[in-house]
């Protein structure tokens, strides 16, 4: 195992605490702009300050720590990743980033960069919890606007910007849409993250270098409005189902997926949540709303758009064959990301000479990193081999695969503060 | 209008009482083995009472009043209902039948029926509380098992035989499956109740006489378990998606109903609730998990086993392509029932004489009748006609309409106790 002067043991006691603190009975949930969250902040704080790193909250409650450059009036070296969860998710997702940059910091104490070296512990990177994702990040840049902030937590319904405030965030900053985080102030952006996917394990590499990022379009709920009727009493021709219909929408866009994948395009479709209403729904009970979700993924954003006209297309003829109604929420973009050669092209070259492969690939899911690039600032991503994928309770990250990935994440810094 | 002595006001205080109580600020609920349910009995107990009908509860906490005939050895002219509803339903379901039978009651106590006359205000009709309908009256019957006292509440997954203890059934005796009510004591039964679908106000009729009841076959939850993941990184050919692999069995089974339908067959095929899990569902993650429910109902058994067939084999096929497993939890059959040919037609004459239409129509919703009839007590019943179906607040039936149905349920109690 290298090692490099990186504090391997510092790392292990950090994953066993944020584990301990989030575990919930059946994996890990550390929820967006509330306790779990907090709580993990808190911890990385506590450490960065025993290290001697300077800490702060911006105004969107998320945690920079700070290494002071020799030269302090440069552009900062950054490194970050986000610090919650999905409900019932992995330790790593996000974590692992966050603790790479922390050892990184640490060691650099001893290596006089010349640029500031920083590292954010963002908030709010999971759309699980307000059904967009990126919000920490999103929100240092000044990005969410007020239907942002107006969005429902997806349980308890209290909007996002409560919710900020909740832990400390400055809502009247964040309403002023002001720039948190000036794009200028950064020199470069360095997230590692867990593959989320299974790659890195079938090819057996234990860290890729990111050459670009999926972006994605989300609708948090379609609602499909049919009629309620006792289902033994109301004729075919007369029924207006909704969960038939949405049945039938969903496999038509199952279908033209495959389609578009034959055809070579770069596309996920996901309806990851679906529900009728536990309030009205019933056994004898003619469905008369389904709530779904529904989201897009690709490389390429024409590919999305091409995605969200299947959707208007299909709800539009399904809702008129079948009597019901489709009510689109607010689509959500999150435009797909190129990482910066140079950078990347640096890293591949740092890789080699620490003994690791020169390998790179492309990112699946989205990651804070994009809303970085997106913001003109030179970013790159370190994928670590991560069974099981992530977003569930197995995820399964080895310690000498997140060491070589951090280790990689140091040398990246180092010669980016330099 | 016609009244033949009944007490209209009555009828319309009882209504207006019951949706006093029963209301949930947006349609009516009165929860089986619940106190919504209980309140409605205690209240019609109450006006029983008053009314000189001797009252009881029998071991499976069903109301029973019974009004004694001249020879008190016979077997009893019995009429009745159920009393709970689904949630956010209407206040007729159910309801109509057992006031109907109060104001007959009430009517012949001036007329000296010769066999005892019956009331039963039956409780846990609905599926929507147990995924088992007819409750009441197949406890009365003995009909319940160990597997059906176990069943839990569909939300707070108490025991149904703790739920009937707990509005004062004896679980001793149920559990032992004593026959409450043995159909040989009972000379009749007629049930009047709402028309559930369109018919009777499309043929512009104000009731109708039943002459079959649909059955069905129900499993309350099925599960689909594919495996969860990261949306963005695990590639199509590696998913297991539940939502999609349900959606296509949906659409497959819409399908097979439709082409049975052309084939003459008589089917209804219902998913009325379908879920993935709140506790784990996200935006961004693969759906591991759906559950949902299936009903079929139809004339015939074959049709139902036919129906039973496809849904097994639709299930085995998508598990196997797509990578997933379907796990079906019991299925629980309600045969269908045919009305009493004499009865039938002894209610027709009446209506005649009455100056109502003489007209049939079967059911296509179940109904407590089939369960005396499956019995052999020899069973049939009185629609009245009522717009927007069933099982949904808007329910509408007509005073006039429901006193002309009690009319004819009177004029046929009457001669059954003659």
């Amino acid at each position: 195992m290298i090692a490099h002067g990186l504090d391997a043991a510092l790392a292990a006691r950090l994953f066993a605490t944020l584990r301990e603190n989030s575990f919930d009975g059946v994996g890990i949930t550390r929820e967006s702009y509330a306790a779990g969250e907090s709580q993990a902040l808190d911890l990385i704080e506590r450490v960065a300050r025993e290290l001697g790193l300077a800490c702060h909250r911006d105004a969107a409650a998320n945690l920079v720590c700070r290494l002071e450059g020799t030269d302090p009036s440069l552009p900062a070296a950054a490194c970050g990743s986000h610090l919650d969860s999905v409900p019932q998710g992995g330790n790593f997702d996000g974590a692992a980033g966050v603790i790479a940059g922390l050892l990184a910091l640490a060691r650099l104490r001893n290596e006089a960069p010349r640029r500031p070296v920083l590292l954010f512990a963002l908030r709010g990177e999971e759309s699980a919890w307000f059904g967009r994702p990126y919000l920490g990040s999103s929100a240092a840049f000044g990005l969410l606007d007020a239907t942002d902030f107006a969005t429902p937590h997806m349980r308890s319904g209290r909007k996002l910007i409560d919710c900020m405030a909740d832990v400390g965030a400055d809502a009247t900053r964040l309403r002023a849409r002001e720039r948190l985080l000036d794009p200028a102030s950064l020199h470069g952006f360095l997230e590692l993250h867990i593959e989320q996917g299974p790659v890195l394990l079938a090819r057996n590499l234990p860290v890729a270098v990111v050459t670009g990022i999926r972006g994605n379009l989300r609708h948090r709920a379609i609602t499909c409005l049919g009629e309620a009727g006792h289902s033994g009493a109301v004729p075919r021709w007369l029924r207006h189902d909704a969960v038939f219909a949405v049945a039938e929408l969903l496999t038509e866009l199952d279908r033209s997926w495959q389609s578009m994948l034959g055809s070579g395009q770069d596309l996920v479709l996901t309806a990851g949540m679906i529900g009728t209403d536990p309030a009205e729904h019933a056994l004898a009970r003619i469905p008369g709303l389904v709530r779904f979700s529904f989201e897009a993924r690709s490389e390429s954003a024409e590919t999305l758009d091409a995605a969200h006209d299947l959707l208007l297309h299909a709800t539009r003829l399904i809702g008129e064959e079948r009597g019901v109604r489709f009510e689109l929420d607010r689509r959500i973009d999150t435009p797909p990301a190129r990482m910066d050669a140079g950078l990347v092209a640096r890293l591949l070259d740092q890789a080699e000479r620490l003994g690791l492969p020169r390998e790179t690939m492309p990112s699946g899911a989205g990651h804070d990193a994009a809303v970085f690039a997106n913001q003109g600032v030179p970013s790159a991503m370190i994928f670590v081999r991560n069974a099981n994928g992530s977003h569930n309770p197995a995820e399964a990250m080895e310690m000498a695969d997140f060491m070589a990935g951090a280790v990689l994440l140091h040398a990246g810094l180092r010669e980016m503060a330099a």
